[in-house]
């Protein structure tokens, strides 16, 4: 066929779109797929065609049905200076966003981080979960069925282990309504955010567990007691991805020739809006901005932007101490990756690069604990920015400025 | 100064990132800033370099610092028929995501709506929300305030449009903690999500308040109980933005036909995975992956991506009737807009342009709900298609294939 | 029949324990079943025999199927000195518990809020509600039916009128899920707790519109929106019964003369447990043990002892300021009445009149309300106590010794 | 001194309430206290005085400044039929309420419960929890500690054996924000509730926490982790007392001749009310009037009343399946006791027997174990009762007639 025959057929829907891509190559499905929703709505597309990236590297695995690619405005903030257990030293953090003021905002936060010697990061725990929902006959049935778990983790973790070499299952916790069954099932996934890998290594303990329990019915190999992009409180309990806190000590003086306003006044803001207020709204998350800090940096390095939902959970607290104004972030739940995803492609590598993180770390795992930490440290710089902001009142004039 | 002067005091911190653009001009300062980062961290940058947006419409705008774009793989799935009050017809979804199987999915999900005759949609609600905490003396002073508030409205809204011509406020909520209290304005922001509006219209609200109340200090201009971008029950219960619903009955052949199974199992998963596991998970989202859809086209549409928070709390339902499957998606927050923000760049413009609101609707404010009715459809879709997927245990054989 | 026919009866299951009620006296009735438990468990019961209220105005009424009573030990606390709109002066507070060392705790308390000049109580906003749920057939069924409720909420509030001289409906909010429909009614029910007035008004509301709304079906007249004991954000925001705040300004000499510790400490303990605490425990409750308080006040004064769920939610302050430690309590949902219920009952009545607020006040709703600033002072004296013994490290000394 | 010589102190304040106890014998003190306030508030306590429980082995144990008891009704329901692990038979419920209706609700539950052939139950966990919070220099010193806690779980255990020979320290979870860190300690408490006896043992354990980690502060001994007596999603998700499930099948012609309704009603009322309404509510419970079986319990029962708090966040399910309707209760976190707390008392040790657990079981910790299941039936027979009611819309019907 021609590519008007193509162009035709798809305007005729004699075609579907993601059918072309058997009939031609890669460059031309995306150029006929584009053209074909021109006609289709009288809309030139003159700008999401003009991509740089590998189309035969990211259609088909990334993305279905691809027409292009979006253009997300790429700032640098920083250097900020973190001092982890895999991040140690100065970064430039490059944040994908169009929210006017966030750049610069997260950059002061990069000052003032400096000044306070650094951001001291920790990673607590770095699991990633998916739970399955079974269903038993009755309590007896469920007793039973977890009675199976408890005897077979070592039979569960082998199933796992044959879908994968790099990632492993740690282990499991079960959860219980009526004779519902959950069983979360926690992985070490590497240098990968994991999901995929979680939910093929799930799939293969599923089809053990059914092999051995013949009266319990699988329901879905996800139950929504993951949690996947949903805000949870079991994510914020037990942690999903990489539990993480961040924290620095600011300089009184610092706080005053930067920040504008004074420790007792960022101890008054956190404490009445980002704990008191949060707890009046009834809110999962207790800080200023943390998705923002986190959606930025998610869209520049190739991570899910989805999951910024989990991110947003964080707690920040601002404490008047001796040596200056402790402030930390605590991230329950944040999940990134340097390997699988969006991570390889061009533009999103080029970010991770700057980080100094893109693909597999040495050992494996190292790279994403790496991305883990700076992200930290980069929301614990966002909401300290922000907050002064509030406690000097300029948050009005910095949105007028910089028309966010 | 020549370029290589300004690079170098940009390679010996004698200059900032952001004091170029003083001094160069907006592609000049890109250029340069993007080759200080290469210097500073030796990674060539030969992609977040080839963009074809304009710069200068971006810079200083949505984006400060910038040193390029990040390319954000564009499919396009529908069309999707949509039935609402402002949405009528057949949308193809520009969808920015790097998940693989998300626009296929979408794509199916969108198949089978059209074979149930279309997605119903109903905005039920349409107010942006700012919530500045004032603390008091003591409780008789937070009833006093109360008092004045309750009769001030009207000043207050002076007040308020004193700032756009745009919005206006509608009303106010309070809230009280000890001392503490919250004024939840809520405002009519026309075709913009509104954000900024809300704030600068909130912020000369303010100065009215404390002009009169010479007891009562503001702690925050935002004072958490706003929610934005953090998952709260306030805005579950009381919305923000805009609260969509979103329904559609499935014939009981395209379920099978479309999605290989049958009614009964789509509503056990549902009932079992998206109720009674977000229950057990204490999670306030009650669906699928509401999330991943809305990032996607929030990324595509250059809508704020950290507001996939909110959306995240949808709540979808699925029950059997006579005339076939009853599926419903909820969004008690879903905060969209055609004018301001990332709109107006480019690539994101030409996504709206595909769904016909590019800009202010006639009368202003229809337009973007106008988008915000297709976005609920394609959240519609979306949950349709991975519960299918789940009830008939594709999700891992469509993973595989499609590399996710 | 005789009396040992009727035990006889009893006893092989000829009879029920209720249908006896019809057949003899109260007092024979209750002793009658009394016996016949007896004989059928083997356990003599010398204890439950042994009341004083009386039996006849009690069964059927506020108990079915009685056998006698349970005895709660009754201490007394206080005086407390409260300032609120209805209570004003001295109160002795009657704590009907089990648990070891509360009346001591709250008597401490007290003493404190006198050298503290009293607590400043007000109520902030007296509504019970009761929220039914339909279901439409569709979106566009629930946009009608919203708009038939917007249109006619005279007309429920005389459906309303028409069950009761007392109450009267103040308003309705909606809210929906898929086609789901909530109306959440609010009423003044003056002196009563309210619900059962509520629930009878209601369902003559629901009659109305059952009659008026054809394609609207009345699936339960409780939809769990109302909130009646669970706990829930809709009641912490909305407020459900009283929302009331108590607040004291303790001199920093108290502190430490009553309660040996410290302003700071009392600060910090209350930041880290009751804030920071609830907050990672995904709690909706940020105090120490407003429900052992609650409880006790409940059961002595013949309240809902199930309604200290709500209760539970109250949210604790404690900030230093220049005069002293600002402390408060905040219930958003405290249900408390003086008609009613078990207000009338004896020893409960008793209870009541100590606090001087028996029976329906003048005007009606005014011993109500004295009665939930008085029992909000007695959360605030009892949070005072504790919060002090933990931060003095005395908590565990105190249960050693008084055998909690 | 006399007795109207102590009157007079009592009155004129030269004496307080609980200084007595050191003069007079425990009656002797009762008495004296309870003339005071007659004195004091003008009102004559004729009822709270007519008690026939041993004040000696209750004031000072349970009670301080002991006046009297309150008598609350107390009726039976049943039997109810139980198939526990520990509790295997008929029962005859105790509940001592002032609701009218809700033992006749109870009652009819049991009724349809045995119809089904008993209640099964299953006690998932049992593990009671007291969470100190401590706070560290920074988060390097928070690692550390966790590190030291990780390697010296025996020696804890240990810590804790000291204060207890009938308990047992199980294990620890910690959880961190910024550079606080809380232990969550779950204990093996036998037969008691165990309270007391968990702060007890966790003080001990505190101590050589104290004197091993220098760097290391005690806040409180309890942090609010615990969680006691607030609604918490912590306790939801990982229990604390008791995890039990109740679940019964109903004959499909029971639900119409017994229940007035239909298999199908009582789903749908299920569905829409205690799932998808409390969902709507941003609730923690997902049941009907779990509430209102507890109180009732536990005042009748001698267990600590405020503990409903956590028993108000049971979930049920109600499922149709081929061999009638599936109803299930599960309660995440139920705390009972047979020995300590109130269970002493003589009108409350009279409830225990009835139910064949006062005191110690053999082995220790069956009794609580037993009640735990009692309790958990009686709560299924509770909301099979309601929800029925309000399917059938008899819910007012039966409120005007027992005057609820």
């Amino acid at each position: 066929m021609s590519e008007d025959e193509i162009l035709n057929k798809l305007l005729s829907h004699k075609l579907s779109f993601y059918e072309i891509d058997k009939i031609v190559g890669v460059s031309e499905a995306v150029a006929l797929r584009r053209r074909a929703v021109e006609k289709l709505t009288g809309v030139r597309l003159q700008h999401v065609s003009r991509f740089s990236v590998d189309a035969s590297s990211v259609a088909g695995r990334n993305i279905e049905n691809m027409i292009g690619t979006v253009q997300v405005p790429l700032g640098i903030a920083g250097p900020i200076h973190v001092k982890g257990e895999y991040a140690n030293g100065d970064y430039y953090l490059p944040l994908a966003t169009t929210e006017g003021a966030l750049v610069a905002s997260v950059n002061r936060g990069c000052t003032v981080i400096r000044e306070g010697g650094g951001a001291v990061v920790r990673i607590l725990k770095d699991e990633m979960t998916r739970a399955p929902v079974f269903v038993c006959e009755n309590i007896e049935g469920v007793v039973k069925f977890i009675n199976w778990v408890k005897s077979n983790i070592n039979r569960m973790k082998n199933a796992a282990a044959t879908t994968t070499s790099h990632g492993s299952l740690l282990g499991v916790e079960h959860f219980v309504t009526g004779r519902n069954v959950w069983l979360r099932f926690s992985f070490d996934t590497k240098d990968a955010m994991g999901m995929n890998m979680v939910t093929i290594a799930t799939d293969a303990v599923c089809n053990l567990v059914l092999e051995e329990n013949a009266d319990v019915k699988l329901v879905s190999v996800s139950g929504n007691m993951c949690v996947d992009k949903k805000p949870s409180a079991v994510n914020t309990i037990m942690g999903r991805g990489k539990t993480v806190v961040a924290e620095v000590v600011i300089p009184d003086k610092t706080v005053e020739s930067k920040l504008k306003t004074t420790p007792e006044k960022l101890v008054e803001v956190n404490y009445r809006k980002n704990l008191l207020g949060s707890i009046r709204a009834c809110s999962l998350g207790f800080n200023a901005h943390a998705a923002n800090i986190l959606s930025a940096m998610f869209i520049a390095c190739g991570q899910d932007a989805a999951h910024v939902v989990e991110g947003s959970t964080a707690i920040t607290t601002i404490e008047k101490t001796d040596i200056g104004v402790h402030v930390s972030v605590t991230l329950p739940s944040l999940q990134v990756g340097t390997v699988g995803g969006g991570t390889h492609i061009d533009t999103q590598r080029e970010s991770l690069e700057i980080l100094g993180v893109a693909g597999a770390g040495e050992p494996e795992g190292n790279n994403a604990k790496k991305l883990g930490e700076i992200i930290a440290s980069a929301v614990l710089a966002g909401e300290i920015s922000l907050i002064a902001a509030q406690a000097a009142h300029q948050l009005v004039d910095a949105h007028k400025r910089l028309g966010r």
